[in-house]
């Protein structure tokens, strides 16, 4: 291991409570890699909040729209009044299950010091309770 | 790399057959990581099992019953009948589903020799299958 | 560090186009660790496509049947009508909301120089869009 390169990212929600988010975030995981030096290796892209996502896939917008009004009409319903956890005084139990079911975080690999990634694959931030500020680890690991 | 610990835990899944439970093991994997003596790296906390998750969500009692509900009614309904696994002799296809949806595994990093975590992040087992003795794999790298 | 093994592997995911296809590559992936000489570490196994999954799960067929019939009727139907990712002259979102509730890597652990599983866990790859030529990533970290 040469070094391991540590870095988060603030995220910006969009502008409103509540705002269902996907950002492409790879550009930003492959200048940390590149600062890193690392060739061989893995990085770790992992959200550091508990209604969020980060997960590989397209950039495409019609496919954001679908997962957004995936996560809403089949995974996880907003719909505050079916949940316990909104009993303590939240609203975003929906978030939770939405950030369970898609993951939070992932592990690209690196070879010859490059996001080792097959055709149309990019890294996400999602974001499902846009209210706060939001972190992502990056930490890179090899040599 | 200066180390790589490897350890397992015995999870006791309830008092019955078919348990769901969800058990906070952010202590124990903190635990193995201080004995690691790794500084910079990351930690695998991964289900030994293919009827249970490991994950990272937040410590609140009703969300975990919003979880075990969500995965009842949503995910994959326990109903054996549904499902040619059980036609084995098993009846727990569902908890393979649950596992799948939710993940086995996730990785943490390590910074400063502490678990890298957002606000209210910690690290879950969740039993889906509560039938025999349960183990999870701790398994840290870095230096 | 010793060393730190990649390696790609084609699937062909059978004869026609969709075919919904699960494929035990455990013996690939173990395959690769021996190659690599790491004694302690972690494989990831990524699948280097954005309609696919890579999972841990039990080798039976009658669950792989379970888990095609779930993704269709109850994770995201096929009908192509319902996502706007496919007015781009796809008609394949439904595989990408599969590949994401399922995730499309793992990380499995590496103890004495072998994939360090519980009872019945494999390594599968899932293929979701059953269209072209398609590849997992394996890569080894440890030593």
């Amino acid at each position: 291991m040469r070094n391991c390169e540590c870095g988060t990212r603030n995220v910006s929600a969009g502008v409103g409570p509540r705002v269902q988010e996907i950002i492409d975030i790879t550009d930003e995981v492959a200048a940390q890699v590149a600062k890193s030096g690392v060739q061989e290796g893995f990085v770790l892209v992992s959200a550091m909040h508990i209604t969020a996502s980060v997960f590989v896939n397209d950039h495409e917008s019609g496919l954001w729209a679908d997962i957004l009004k995936w996560l809403e009409t089949s995974v996880a319903p907003w719909d505050p009044k079916r949940y316990r956890h909104n009993e303590t005084g939240e609203d975003n139990a929906a978030a939770h299950l939405r950030s369970l079911t898609i993951g939070h975080e992932v592990i690209v690999p690196i070879t010859a010091a490059k996001l080792d990634f097959g055709p149309w694959q990019r890294v996400f931030y999602g974001e499902w309770d846009g209210q706060r500020k939001k972190r992502v680890i990056v930490k890179v690991i090899g040599e």
